[in-house]
C-alpha cells in the first residue's frame, strides 16, 4: 500500500482532520496522481452530514461517518502501471465523480458510466471490489485506473478547471441533452457552484441566458458570465411577462422547493431539468400538462461527454470563478459553502500536504 | 334559445336524469348538431363525483353540481349559421373535449388551443363567455363554432369514432410528441378507453407495444389490439427483464400511484407520460437522474393535431373497441365503468332521446 495525507470528517464534523491515508499500490492500468487542485462540492457538505455516504451511493452506511470527500481535481501524474497507453509521470490529468464501473452492463457499453447498472465507484464513500471504501479528493495523491481519468488540456488553468469535473459535466450534461444550441432560451435557478457554470456553457453553445433569482443582487455577476439578465422570481410580473419563454429551466437549487412557477417558465416540450436537489418532491401532473413539458434530472456524465465537455471547456476559454484556498482552510470553505458565502466555488491547493 | 334533452347529474349522482336543456341560437359561424353518438369517459365519472366540475377546468363551483357530462361525440349537422363555411346540414362531424378558447393567446396561435392562457372552453361544465355553463354531450343536441368542429371521415364508424375525440386524442398526442414510430419501444399501462386506443395507435405508427398489467388476463386482449404481449407488473423477474426496454411507458391508469416501477421501464433519454391521473404525485428526482428520465404529460391536443389524428384513424382504420347502449342505460354504463368492467369504452347511442 502507498500512503498520503488526507483531510477527513469524522461524526458530520466540518472541521476536517489532517490524516494519513492509504492508496493501493498500482494495477497495471492504475496511475497514481499528484492531487494539485480540488473543488468544494456542496455533495461533499451532505456527505459530511450523511456521515460519509456520498449522494446517490447505494451504501448508506459508511462505519463511523469518517469520509475524506472530494470528487473533482486537477492534478499530475507520478507514475504509471506497467500496462497504461494513455499517460506517463508529468502528464496534467483530471478527475472527477466516477472512478470506476462494471463496463458490462448496457449502460456501460453505451458510455453512460454515470448510470452503471451495478452504481458506478464513487470517488469517496464508494464501495470498491476489494470492500475498502473509497476516499476522495481532499488529499495529495489518488489512484485510479487510467480509464476513468481524463487529459487536463493545457488551455485550462489546473485551479480553476478542476469544479468542471463535478459542477461543470452536471450542467453540461442537460444542457446538451435537451439540444441547446444558438437560438435557445435557457434559464438558470440557482448561481452557485453549478448554475454559475450554466450560465458560461450556455452562453457559450449559443443560447440566451437568463438567471433566476430571488435577490437582484446577483444580477451584475449574472451578466459578467454571459447572461442577458436576471428574472427575479419573487415578483409576480416579471414571471407572467415570462411564461413558457425557455427551452431549458436548469434547477441548480439544492433545496426542496415548489417546481410549479419553474414549469410556469417552460414552453411547450420545453425541459425543466433537476441538478440541484435530488431527493423527493411533490409534482402536480396538471402542470406538466398544461404544455407537455418534461421534468427530468441527469448525474454527471459519462466518459465520452465528460471528454466533450473538456474540449469545448478549452475551446471557448471556460472554467470555473473561484476562490482559491490552502487545502488547510477546508474548514473555512465548508462553512462559507453552507452559508452560500462564495462567488462561486471552492477550491483547494493541495500543496500544503507536502 | 334552442330546447334539446340531456342526461343530468344533481349531488355527485350516477343516476342520470332526463331533463330538457337549452342551446344557444345559432351565431353566424355556428353549427347545430344532432348528437348520435358520446363516449362515457373516466373524467364523466370526476366530474360527477365532482358536483360538475370538468377535469382541468379552473372553475371549481358549479353551483348545484348540475352537470350534463359527455366530451367525445360524432353526430350529424342539422343546421348552419350564416358566415359557416366548412359544413353544411347532413354532414358527419365530431367533437371532442374543447369547443372554443381565446384565439388570441400563443398557445392558440400555435394550434394549440389545449393549452390556451385564458383555459379553452370545456365542452361541459366550461363558463362560457356569456357567463352559462356548457352543457355535454349526453344529449340530443349541440351548439358550437364550426372551427371546433372536425369533419367526420366516412371511412369510420361514428359509433366507434366518439371516443377518438377524448380517449384517442389524448394517447395520440404523447406518441407523436415523443416520436414513436418504426422500431419505437412502447409500453401502454393500463388497458382501459385510453390504453386500448394507445396500443392501436402505437402499433400503427410501427411500434412495438407491451402492456403493463397487474394481471395476466389481458394478454389476449392486448394482442388483439396489436401488442407484442403483456408484462406482468406484479412479476419483479420480469420487470428485472425489461429494465430500460422502452421508449416510451405511456401511463393511461386513472388512480395514484407509485412512479418508481414504471421509471425503471424507461430508457436514456426515455419518457414516462401521464395521461391518466392528473394529480399531484411524490416524485423522486433520482429515479429520474440514472438514466436522463423524462416525465411529462399531455392534455387531448389542439385542432391541428386533432385533425391529423382523425386522418391517420381513418387511414389505419382506427376506432374504439366499444359497446355500444342506449343513452336511457348511461347509470348502467358509468357503474360499470367505475368498477372497469368495460373492454373497453362505453359508447351511448343517443337516438333514443328522439
Amino acid at each position: 500500500m502507498r500512503t498520503t495525507t488526507g483531510w477527513q470528517s469524522t461524526h458530520g464534523s466540518t472541521a476536517l482532520e489532517q490524516v494519513p491515508i492509504q492508496r493501493r499500490d498500482l494495477r497495471p492500468d492504475d496511475i497514481a496522481v499528484r492531487i494539485d487542485f480540488c473543488g468544494v462540492c456542496h455533495s461533499d457538505l451532505h456527505a459530511i452530514h450523511a456521515g460519509g455516504a456520498a449522494v446517490g451511493s447505494p451504501d448508506a452506511s459508511a462505519g463511523d461517518g469518517a469520509v475524506v470527500p472530494g470528487h473533482e481535481f486537477t492534478g499530475t501524474v507520478t507514475e504509471a502501471g506497467s500496462g497504461v497507453s494513455r499517460f506517463r509521470a508529468g502528464d496534467r490529468v483530471a478527475v472527477g465523480t466516477i472512478v470506476d464501473s462494471c463496463g458490462a452492463c448496457p449502460m456501460c457499453r453505451a458510455g453512460q458510466e454515470n448510470y452503471c447498472y451495478e452504481f458506478p465507484l464513487l470517488t469517496y464513500g464508494g464501495l470498491d471490489a476489494d470492500g475498502s471504501r473509497t476516499q476522495g479528493g481532499y488529499s495529495r495523491e489518488y489512484v485510479l485506473r487510467e480509464s476513468f481519468a481524463y487529459a487536463l488540456p493545457p488551455a485550462l488553468d489546473p485551479a480553476a478547471a478542476a469544479p468542471l469535473m463535478c459542477a461543470g459535466i452536471t450542467v453540461w450534461e442537460p444542457l446538451r441533452a435537451a439540444g441547446i444550441g444558438p437560438g435557445s432560451r435557457v434559464a438558470v435557478a440557482g448561481l452557485g457552484g453549478l448554475g454559475h457554470l450554466a450560465v458560461r456553457f450556455a452562453a457559450a453553445l449559443g443560447a440566451e441566458v437568463t438567471v433566476l433569482s430571488r435577490t437582484a443582487d446577483k444580477a451584475e455577476g449574472a451578466r459578467a458570465l454571459g447572461a442577458e439578465g436576471l428574472l427575479l422570481t419573487t415578483d409576480a410580473s416579471q414571471l407572467d411577462a415570462a411564461r413558457e419563454r425557455f427551452d431549458l429551466v436548469l434547477d441548480t437549487i439544492s433545496a426542496p422547493h415548489d417546481l410549479a412557477p419553474l414549469l410556469r417558465l417552460v414552453t411547450v416540450d420545453g425541459t425543466l431539468s433537476l441538478v440541484g436537489f435530488l431527493g423527493e418532491l411533490p409534482v402536480n401532473v396538471m402542470d406538466l400538462m398544461a404544455g407537455r413539458k418534461r421534468l427530468t434530472s441527469s448525474g454527471v456524465g459519462g466518459r465520452p461527454q465528460t471528454a466533450q465537455m473538456l474540449e469545448f471547456a478549452a475551446e471557448h476559454g471556460i472554467t470555473a470563478q473561484i476562490e482559491l484556498l490552502p487545502s488547510a482552510k477546508v474548514e473555512e470553505a465548508l462553512t462559507r459553502l453552507e452559508r452560500g458565502d462564495v462567488r462561486y466555488r471552492f477550491v483547494l491547493d493541495l500543496s500544503d500536504l507536502g
